[in-house]
């Protein structure tokens, strides 16, 4: 390929950060393909809308579904590179994308829809706790499967976490009053879209990120929730009222309301309270991958001393 | 330096693990210093000959206290690595050793007292939860002073935890019957002290190991207990009666055993039924050291649209 950029395929490009990783791929230089089920750009005229910018950015659309094997393997035997970004109700799904994915035999780098905190080192609790633990199996099948990956730990949407300041429903932050869930003092991080798609582009060619999770920790951007709050007050020149939701209170919350309130709630309480937005990120290597050489004492062997 | 051997001061090298890794230090050719407090020379019969064995190897020993400051910060400006292999009861005490690399201001490379699972992804309960503390804020605090460093995640020892099999005060496999903690299908990692040590020592002159926590997971030693019981039972051609205790039964042991011996448990549920010695070790990277030249928005410019 040498300096060739390579050819992207998006799968889920209409959702919410797949329309900003579409863009990027195609404003970073990447030949872009987007797979589009052709009922969606006929009857959703929000996503027939993004499907429109699509064009003028010259991504190559190719209407197909995850549900049909073959629709899949074609469009993935045309690129290089596969990124899902499907949401929750395609999660499972990705089983097919990773089946396909075999079958072409052609793909250098698998990037599953992600884009969250590190499911590995999760607390989430239920009901989003099935959805998490779909995420880890996927993980651990592209793992198995040995295809190549880079596993994407985004942290947090600016658009959903930030712009209404982590408050139910809100587009933008309050202005009296503000509901701080736990003691707002753990830290979360939170990224514009445009830059979670900028850096999962740049990995997608990237030796350095293959099968690694790629963290994205923009130092100014780990703060606590109170931390935000104060830089908000600031620039208002307004103190809010706070309003603290302890845990208990919160995890009651959770069992009581119904879905998908309760779903958003501990995706919430997942990353305001216990910091999945915020693992301590053990930038970890491995001693026997580093050191080949060194030929180290088996279990089976150890154990014959005592036989 | 070039192609030269960095200097190694051991701190703590009469301990346990410190004697295989002052041993691994001297044989792979590093100019070798251990700290030893005089009185340990003369008082302790055991301590004595491994110090004699250290002066067959050509280690130097430096006589000193961690509780004297000078005499730490003369050790350190000695040597290019500081490693400390200090036992529970000098833990906290590495806060001087900080102090002093601080001082001295000469350090390439500091290995901090760890040689554990991750203390950062522990599980531990109480009263071995404070210990693990204790572990998780030096790496804080190393991290804070700029301090280079790595952090060794050795996993089990097997003199500790496999040359016993796990069995509380035993230093040979049993061969009749064995307690199982759990169900047995926790996945431990157990690796011989010799090379712990020599990974340890490879590490300290590896860029690549720089700021990062070196995992140490040979693929031969990923086993759950079972399987290790398995093996052991077909090298002694003999089937062992197996007394599984579960997690309640163990938590409840925990609380009621007398110290030191709740701590053992405490330590021994966080491996082998937590899993403690075989975290899902996201090998990461990071976005914003791999793409600094993304100008990414901050919380801060973010939060100004909506002023």
């Amino acid at each position: 390929m040498g300096d060739q950029k390579s050819k992207v395929l998006i799968i889920g490009g209409t959702g919410h950060i797949g329309k900003f990783i579409v863009e990027a791929s195609a404003k970073l230089g990447h030949p872009t393909f987007a797979l589009v089920r052709e009922t969606t750009v006929s009857s959703n005229p929000e996503r027939s809308k993004i499907i429109h910018s699509f064009k003028s950015y010259g991504v190559n659309l190719i209407y197909g579904d995850v549900h049909n094997h073959e629709d899949l393997v074609k469009a993935i035997k045309q690129v290089d590179v596969v990124i899902s970004t499907v949401g929750v109700e395609l999660m499972a799904e990705q089983h097919k994308i990773i089946s396909a994915i075999k079958e072409a035999g052609n793909v250098k780098r698998f990037l599953p829809s992600e884009f969250g905190g590190d499911v590995d080192l999760s607390q989430v609790v239920e009901p989003a706790k099935d959805y998490v633990e779909l995420k880890r199996k996927i993980r651990r099948a592209v793992e198995a499967e040995g295809i190549p990956y880079t596993f994407i730990v985004s942290n947090g949407f600016a658009e959903y976490f930030l712009a209404g300041l982590g408050q139910l429903n809100a587009k933008v932050p309050p202005r009296d009053k503000v509901v701080i869930l736990g003691d707002g003092n753990t830290r979360v991080i939170l990224l514009a879209e445009e830059d979670i798609a900028t850096y999962t582009i740049k990995t997608v060619d990237d030796p350095r990120t293959m099968n690694k999770t790629l963290y994205m920790r923009p130092p100014a951007n780990v703060l606590t929730f109170n931390e935000i709050v104060a830089l908000w007050e600031k620039k208002i020149g307004k103190t809010l009222d706070k309003i603290y939701i302890t845990e208990e209170e919160l995890l009651k919350n959770i069992q009581e309301a119904p879905s998908p309130l309760n779903f958003i709630l501990a995706i919430n309480h997942n990353a305001f309270v216990k910091g999945n937005f915020d693992v301590v990120v053990p930038l970890g290597v491995e001693a026997c991958q580093l050191y080949p050489e060194v030929k180290y004492t088996t279990v089976d062997k150890y154990l014959d001393q005592f036989v």
